[in-house]
């Protein structure tokens, strides 16, 4: 058996910015099987690596790897992970580092015991923790946030207290829903402001944890409420007790989960994700209608919207493109050897639908404009002859820092140009972004509680200083 | 480096019936990866293991894996394969024998050098031509039909004369589309009748033979047209030969390559899938409307029927069910450990969507109900009114031996059981099958060109004396 | 899963001659276990791959791998190999080839069932009776001997004799102890001049037959005979049963089983292999005697032979070197790229021991010479003030046909030196070979039942056209 | 790609009692392949687990693995490990943790960067050390006291000083021979009784370090001298640099080096390891002469002294075991199922040469007494008539607590049992152990120089509590 490793300098927190989908069981038989599968339906939350942490009550075992949760982890050897609790967590990263230690859910033993830590969001200011704890003598296994909370815990200062949890995230900025296992107990926490979701199910007289709801129909669990924001919720063998370590009532919410990145059978907010898009699909042909014979999607991010935008203009929806359902990154390698682009791999176009034709082509958002210009080119190429690109999302003009990868302000399209620069530059013959007013519209509950800082540059929670030199300051160079 | 095998009785070939998609190429830089390419256009023809042999001119070489594609084989490897010449397959079979020998292409060193087969379909006396072989010495290294056709080429009958394969082929019955891939030559035949499709293509100045036409669209190659039933193109460094071996003029297109089996952005026949399938969509709301809310359809192999029938009856199109992208067989066994059942897994219902909805729902076909049921059965749980359940294909009555999975009779719920029988089993309030007159003339071409022996019972070619036992006669039994 | 190969013109027979170990069980509980503890002490007898076959009375099942034993198959899983049959193949093969599907046992299928064929030594005629097969239209799947076993069988000719083995085997020349499970027998032959061993043993009821008695000592079972030349030897439920299937009376035991092959805790011929090697070098002492300090041996090959000069000499024995019990092949690409000598690897010198000393140094045999060379310009570097070879075997002069990996003439240096030219190539300040007088002096039995070929170049049986020419012509070129 | 583990309380350090054999290369080209090349020369002093880690003067990179060397790092992956300066390290642990992640050598990111340890002996306090380290917040990866050094290393009292290193060692205590890579330089410490070996050699211009010289003849090296106890060597671009941590001048050399631990072409002390043995032999024929016919090594470990024996008493040496050279611990469990014991899978008795005869049976040591007793039960059956058993070393009744897995005092025989009640235990006729006077006496250099607790409890260090109870208190339980 042989294991390898490439270590250079760690890079800072800031550049690994992760979107990640994560779950927690307690009280039930067989935990592992049951993350398993909730992980599974949280795999469109990130496809690098996935892991498992288990309690039996007294051991905590773990099995963690590269890739798909069906690569990183052979459900045969589930049964080698005996417990009632469980927690799981699918990562998707930017760094492309491919470290196995920093796979979630990290597991770390420190003077108190054995915790594991699944994490999802990103904090403000966790370079300037790390680096007042190395100053102090203390090693850092991994450049994760993840191994920040841990070192918080195993501070003397917090670990003496009463409610070292509750103390440690006081000195925590930014994005975090997180799950912490210990042999005895799974804690469920989410940040004050709300930025990343996070579900409470039950099942089988236990308790499931999860980024979206859409794991609790595979496993049949029942909704019941979300996480609130500043709340802690911790689950034992002595039931569910739930407690707030803030009173912050500022919420931000983030609205790229119902644009693109959350399933569309999930309810947030109390409600379906598919519907919301439906209504945004709707508002965009309310903004921008357009005369056209078909109304098509971009596979699969924009089906609601496309199907809303056909419902709403009567212009009948057609299947432009097919996705190959079996693409996965090893593909891209002899694909990009033989000229192939990266976007055919994925879809390919039904010439025979979209030639001679009249398009509304429907989009969730547009990032760099690569990809929309790309699909218009072969759009065009098999004969369209109009094309009228209509976007879910209003313009990103905006880097993220609370766990969507929007990373950098410079690959941001609508940073530096004009609608109409973006529509010259993606080729079509008319572009239509959703406006803020109709993306809050399209929202359930109240438009003050979303996150809007992709769109106008206000950021609810400010970043580090690295973080803004990444980021902002690349845009303006 | 360790390899195992549990090698029992052989099965006879006509347990074998195997769906596949192949791929040949002739002529160009890099085949292996151009193959490879193509293969994953093909995948949706099979899952379970796939294989590449490439030749220089010289030198045969090969890689084959178990599973999908990118765990068969890793692409990164291809490198490891010169050549300008390959063959590929992928391969779904119905016998579940995961032996490494029988991954195709078959590979085969006999007295006149190497040669590689590539086959997509069923012999119809493969049984026989094996045992007559066997009878006078020969040992088989495999229970592929595959095989057989090397035992013919070594046959000193044949391989002495001027045209062995014309000859070799001359001996056997039913359905091939056949790759046949030496040191110096790429052979395509698709059988007299025609049954499975095999279209040719070029790219870069070489050829390309495939299964269906989405491989032309990724690898960039230009549709040619579809080889002739009986014909026999040879593609080497001196271009391409075609011949007839049969002058037999009946045909026995399949009618499932439209309703199910292709991907809707192939063209065969002359015209798109999709469309073949909208029209499917239409004739079904003409024979069988429904006053519902919604037509939602199964995923995917119902989406561009549900479309045809939304666009014919006017009753708004929406999303019922999210497909699971990530689902693998490795999901089974925990999931049923769980008490999940397989349904959902790969399909979850939209609740907020089907609930108090009176709804059509659409599919390709019903073969054993049992799928059905279920989806009814969680519609239904999730609170849908009503459900009107619409069939693309007519009542599938009678097993098929020229490669599609229709096993055995007694499997075929519409071979034992009426309309209304199968509506109660399924849990349907109406159930509207395709008919037969409404199927052919959504087809493209004339009627008679096509098999329709499952519906039916007029089968093309008989099946030899062990199939017909082992499917017709259970069905009696 | 993958699987590769590279497949080029299989290899002639001629070329593959291999030695190996064969175990065979019949009639035990657990008979995969006790196979694999077999050839693990029949490991010296072959390097490259292992594989073992059982049979249950109905099933036959196998696992084979490449490499040692340990790496070929995991014990774990022989569990997997339920059966009180067994047959199990070590090889060491001079060609190379790394091809999965050609490690021993060879299972194959035939009409009249399922057949595995553990083989050692090399016929003489394998290639003519391969190419008449072939041009009846039989295919091989290996370039092995042991699959010529098999097509014999398969012959319809033999099929339907009442003895098919025994038919078969007149066909056959050349060396064979050979082993051939069915699901219901174990049938052991070796060949009428009996050139290479086999041994019966008894063991819980049930037998063994293996390569060596050293096998029988691990398993604790009972040595009860050699299995005679001429002999076949079929065990089943219903006992063991013996027949004769050749008169001819003449012997060819293999001598170099006694002078470096065996391990030397064998009893073959009745006598244990390390007092055999004691004797070849009291004889060397009384031949060659040397003024020397010290007698030392190359592990450990010589081992016993230098204990036999010294206690015939009174010379003392001394360590000269040091064996490393780690060394695999492994190593050989990293020591050659650091320039470090394949010689210094394996063996190290004990400096101090051999400084300023006048050394007698006892091998078993020269082949090339290059390695004698190394290892005493190593002795002279390290201040050996002289060095006198003494040597177990007279000069190999002639290749073996047999199964022992002298191939080519004009790699034997005997063959084309005298000793004071080969002394001088090696740089020795003696050079004493064996007598062939002494060596069959030393061996037990009468002399002229052992197979002297390579020294005397008289060939007991003579070799095919294309093994001659491989090897003698190549010598006279 | 998957990993998984198994994380319960981790054992303390004084559970974790290692031998291990470690090297380092600075200032040659391919640094990885040296340090290869050395740790297979000292691969018996660990099969459990080895490590590379190199760096080339900016990055640090690392392979390990589990099991021997040539199963833990392919060769052919060395390439990927750039740099002229690396260390190795291999390691056999007496807890059976197959943790990765603790494999040597530790690779950690502090503030100052990336340090790699690789250590061989044990700490005495490395429990209490961890324990304030733990108190003040740190985290600790792993249990092996390696780890402990690079905290101290990171403790800002000793991160800030000039000499971090020396400042650390200052509060270390035990046996410690130590490698340390940074980016830029390799150290060499050896604690100040020096314990374990650690010889210095060059190569090329550069410099080697190596717990044995057998390392220094593999590579080509030349052995320059030892490095002193209490002695820092700091290796880098500029050259070699050395300092002493400490004045003290008392020495504990290992006598088990000599003994069995050490490869009998190691020069230690200035002696070649095999010229110690013999004499030892020698010692033990003055003090334990015997009526005997033969004289027989336990191999390997006890060949030197029996040649010793045998040479002082003129009793004729003989071969009465036959190594299996090809034995690893996969073979355990199946030989256990089959009811083969240990013994005989290692060592194969000469039935022949035993038989009836009076032997001289020597081995190094005496452990438990449980392997000779099986040892002598074998030669028993196997028909020897008389067996004086004769050891190498005095009778060890004291455990350990530097590194050699003498672990609890109860495992111990000679700890609770006399001599003459020991002979009776493992069943010899006459059982002569090596005198203290005897053993000091052929060893080089002065008697005080070594430690001989394990056969007098006189600690030169004494252990921390934790060690204590773990062995002490257990004997006297």
């Amino acid at each position: 058996m042989a294991a390898g490793n490439a270590i250079g300098r760690c890079p800072g927190s800031a550049e690994a910015r992760e979107r990640c989908g994560i779950i927690g069981i307690c009280g039930t038989q067989s935990a592992a099987k049951l993350a398993y599968l909730g992980l599974y339906s949280l795999q469109h939350r990130g496809q690098e690596s996935a892991g498992i942490v288990v309690s039996d009550g007294q051991e905590i075992q773990s099995k963690k790897g590269l890739g798909l949760l069906s690569a990183a982890i052979d459900p045969t050897e589930l049964t080698q992970l005996p417990g009632h609790m469980a927690v799981g967590h699918v990562r998707y990263s930017t760094t492309g580092s491919g470290r196995v230690q920093i796979i979630q859910p990290l597991v770390i033993e420190y003077s108190r015991g054995i915790v594991a830590v699944a994490h999802n969001g990103n904090l403000t200011n966790a370079r300037a923790l790390r680096r007042s704890y190395e100053e102090n003598g203390s090693i850092f296994q991994t450049s994760t946030d993840s191994e920040v909370f841990v070192h918080l815990l195993a501070d003397p200062e917090n670990a003496g207290a009463p409610d070292p949890l509750g103390r440690a995230l006081q000195r925590v900025r930014g994005a975090y829903s997180l799950l912490v296992l210990t042999a005895r107990q799974l804690v469920a926490v989410r940040d004050p402001y709300g930025f990343r979701p996070l579900a409470l199910g039950q099942l089988d007289g236990g308790y499931v944890v999860a980024s979206e709801s859409c794991a609790f129909d595979l496993l049949g669990a029942e909704f019941v409420r979300e996480i609130e924001p500043g709340e802690i919720v911790t689950i034992s063998e002595s039931g569910l007790r739930t407690s707030r370590f803030s009173e912050q009532t500022q919420r931000a919410y983030c609205v790229f989960e119902y644009i693109y990145f959350a399933r569309p059978d999930s309810v947030i907010g109390g409600e379906v994700v598919h519907n919301v898009r439906l209504r945004l699909g709707a508002k965009l042909a309310e903004q921008w209608p357009a005369e056209a014979d078909s109304v098509i999607a971009i596979p699969d991010s924009g089906n609601s919207a496309a199907l809303g935008y056909s419902r709403r203009s009567a212009i009948p929806l057609d299947m432009g493109f097919v996705r190959n359902h079996y693409v996965g990154r090893t593909f891209i390698t002899p694909a990009e050897e033989a000229r192939i682009s990266g976007v055919n791999i994925k879809l390919n176009i039904l010439r025979d639908v979209v030639r001679g034709k009249r398009l509304v082509v429907v989009d969730d958002s547009i990032v760099r404009g690569t990809t929309s210009r790309e699909r218009i080119a072969a759009l065009r190429e098999a004969g369209a002859r109009e094309i009228h690109m209509r976007i879910s999302a209003p313009p990103i003009r905006h880097p993220c820092f609370y766990g969507i990868d929007f990373q950098h302000a410079d690959e941001l399209i609508a940073a530096s140009r004009s609608v109409e620069e973006t529509c010259r530059f993606i080729g079509a013959d008319s572009l239509g972004y959703q406006t803020i007013e109709g993306l809050v519209d399209a929202l359930p509950g109240s438009a003050d509680h979303y996150c809007l800082a992709c769109f106008g540059g206000d950021y609810p929670v400010s970043p580090e200083e690295g973080m803004h030199k990444l980021s902002l300051e690349q845009r303006q160079g």
